[in-house]
């Protein structure tokens, strides 16, 4: 078995993410790379030597955050010959151009997924998908601080400062929020993407930035009645020759994919010509999810994408699962029908969870959505249901997806 | 200069975009991979040879759709030890193991983008930055055309028979649309996607399947009245030790991920325990984004994704863009102060789109929502509006993204 060696920095909510999975998921990796990875070292800020762990180490996972020695140490890796993941976007929107120029100076890769809107895998998608692309415009929610707090004021009507405090209790909002809410960090995601969907150079100080601490409810009331919806909105797009770059809070009308988006995600809409539009959503940070998208990036580096691998197992088809339903019958207009239909559905334990009854001349509709219930069982009510002297026709069945979502 | 030949198979819509596509990209793709890539032949119904494309072709690519010769070929190619890009998701969901067999025994690339989902890149997502997870579940809108017709009918209130005519009348759906609308194309799509995401073999024919050509206005209205949108879902679960795939209409509750695709878009919602969950969505076909797709694959085909390239060029940074907004101002409630707001914002070209006034005591709110201008020119005029003697405080303004979307 050969083994594949990942020095970690930085041992934080993300690193400690990480290292779990990587143990957590080292068979999963081995099957698809042929290569077994393990954790060669850590360094934190009170243990662990940097050059050992680099020695011992066939790639470098930098996840200290903040510019210096993160800057350093991914320099030197990469001229030792290793491969570097990072999910550090000061890093990168300060000094990308001579940590990418390293990379290809030594053969090395540098991936950074984790970097920008935390599992949404936009940079894979810009590097790869749209490599050849010719991307006009670029929008996105890449703050979930920032998104959750807009969420929170828009839904309860709170103040800002109120939100905020919430965000804070949640987790969402760093007790120093400011690099946050000034809209700070996603001008820093945005230099990168924009980097990649124009193949320009980007510098974070060519980005302008305008935060959300000026964002009052009463802004947001007034734009409900405008049928507006407000976002921390960061924006790419060519202009004549030229490219702008910027973060501001922004109104949205409702049929914009970024519209729906709420609470803590991430989401990026990109727009050129020949795609027209694609839109990806997703959590925007939190230590497990950004740890699986490092670890999309290790494994990435670990070996070209292969042809798909093998099946590892052969799971059984499920003939008969679960579903909610909707339920439509037309019925005799006389006392006692919902009392028939809903004696059948109580015996099969399927239980009703909103109901419509509308009068239709001699006959009526009952219309009704049922909690989740094997389907067979659901089908064998129907079919009783159907036989009732008081039920016309067939009855009509559409499953239901119930699941809430934030 | 080092040149890669690609062999075309097909020349339908797809095949005529990609062609198109690949001239017009070249440059491009030769600056990401150093190889400048060229048609080396193209096979049609009438012209054309086989054997002799294979023999001048490092790489193929099958748009001929349909299972044979589409097989034949596809295999005859890996044989050879040509990478291979289809779109074709009938074969894939019928003679995908086999054909996944021969690339690792042939070691070379199989890719398929553009056989699911179109430009919305689920299945790079799937086999790389999802390669090492624990998915649990995969919702898709995974056809165009029966998402187009549902939206139609949900929006205009139209019959089935109706909006299927305006879906082929646009060029959504085909002269006989049985494969889309019955769920088979759909079903097909599923088993791709539960293959990689599942990491087991699944065929088309363990996928049950139910189309929307049952499905009423009637439902429809009465879904409104529950809070419920009606798409065309495709289902990939693990349940118990199992799995479950399947394809038939459900209703949404509005927080659903996929509850706001409309049109002939398509859109799959990954769910696992690390992830949370990501969506990705785009348009579902078309020429010219399935090419898009195909090229992309095309391009990770001939060289393992590098670092990052050098920039291609230096585009200068935009300084004043234009942008709607959103200005709110606290004025006196006498008469004639929206006339001398409006005066200001008419002399600077600014053009309003609509207003809320109201009064508060002795101050009124004006808030109003202007077309997009040069954003120097609005505050300048915000300017002048905030030394107006009847305009208390200073004016808000707030940028509005206009767009609108399907």
């Amino acid at each position: 078995m050969t083994s594949f060696r990942v020095g970690l920095l930085g041992r934080g909510t993300v690193g400690g993410a990480f290292a779990a999975l990587l143990e957590e998921r080292a068979a999963r990796v081995e099957h698809l790379t042929g290569l077994h990875p393990e954790l060669a070292g850590v360094l934190t800020r009170s243990s662990g030597d940097f050059e050992e762990i680099l020695a011992g180490s066939d790639l470098v996972v930098e996840l200290m955050g903040g510019l210096e020695p993160a800057h350093e140490y991914a320099l030197r890796a990469m001229s030792a010959g290793r491969h570097v993941v990072t999910a550090n976007k000061q890093l990168l929107s300060q000094h990308g151009e001579e940590l990418w120029a390293a990379a290809r100076e030594h053969g090395v890769q540098l991936r950074f997924e984790a970097a920008v809107a935390g599992v949404v895998p936009v940079i894979r998608v810009l590097q790869e998908s749209l490599a050849a692309g010719d991307v006009e415009r670029l929008h996105g929610i890449v703050n979930g601080t920032t998104n959750f707090i807009l969420s929170e004021m828009e839904r309860t009507g709170v103040a800002y400062a109120e939100a905020l405090a919430e965000a804070q209790h949640l987790g969402y909002a760093e007790a120093d929020p400011t690099d946050d809410v000034s809209g700070r960090d996603a001008a820093a995601k945005m230099a990168i993407l924009a980097r990649l969907a124009f193949d320009t150079p980007v510098h974070l100080d060519q980005v302008p930035y305008e935060g959300i601490e000026r964002i009052t409810s009463d802004d947001l009331e007034y734009a409900r009645e405008l049928g507006l919806g407000l976002k921390l909105i960061g924006t790419a797009e060519r202009l004549g020759g030229g490219l702008s770059v910027r973060v501001h809070p922004a109104f949205l009308y409702p049929g914009h994919p970024l519209a729906s988006v709420a609470g803590p995600f991430n989401a990026v809409t990109v727009e050129s010509e020949t795609i027209t539009e694609i839109t990806m959503s997703g959590p925007g940070a939190g230590g497990p999810q950004t740890a699986s998208a490092v670890l999309g990036d290790v494994i990435s580096a670990m070996i070209p994408p292969a042809s798909t691998p093998a099946p590892s197992r052969e799971l059984a088809i499920v003939e008969d699962v679960e579903s909610a339903f909707y339920l439509h019958l037309e019925v005799a207009d006389e006392p006692g029908v919902l009392a028939q239909v809903a004696q059948v559905l109580g015996l099969q334990g399927i239980s009703v969870k909103s109901v419509v009854q509308r009068g239709l001349g001699d006959n009526a509709r009952l219309v009704m959505v049922v909690h989740p219930v094997l389907e067979s069982r659901f089908f064998a009510a129907c079919g009783l249901i159907g036989g009732l002297d008081v039920v016309r026709g067939s009855p009509r069945a559409i499953r239901v997806i119930e699941e809430e979502f934030v």
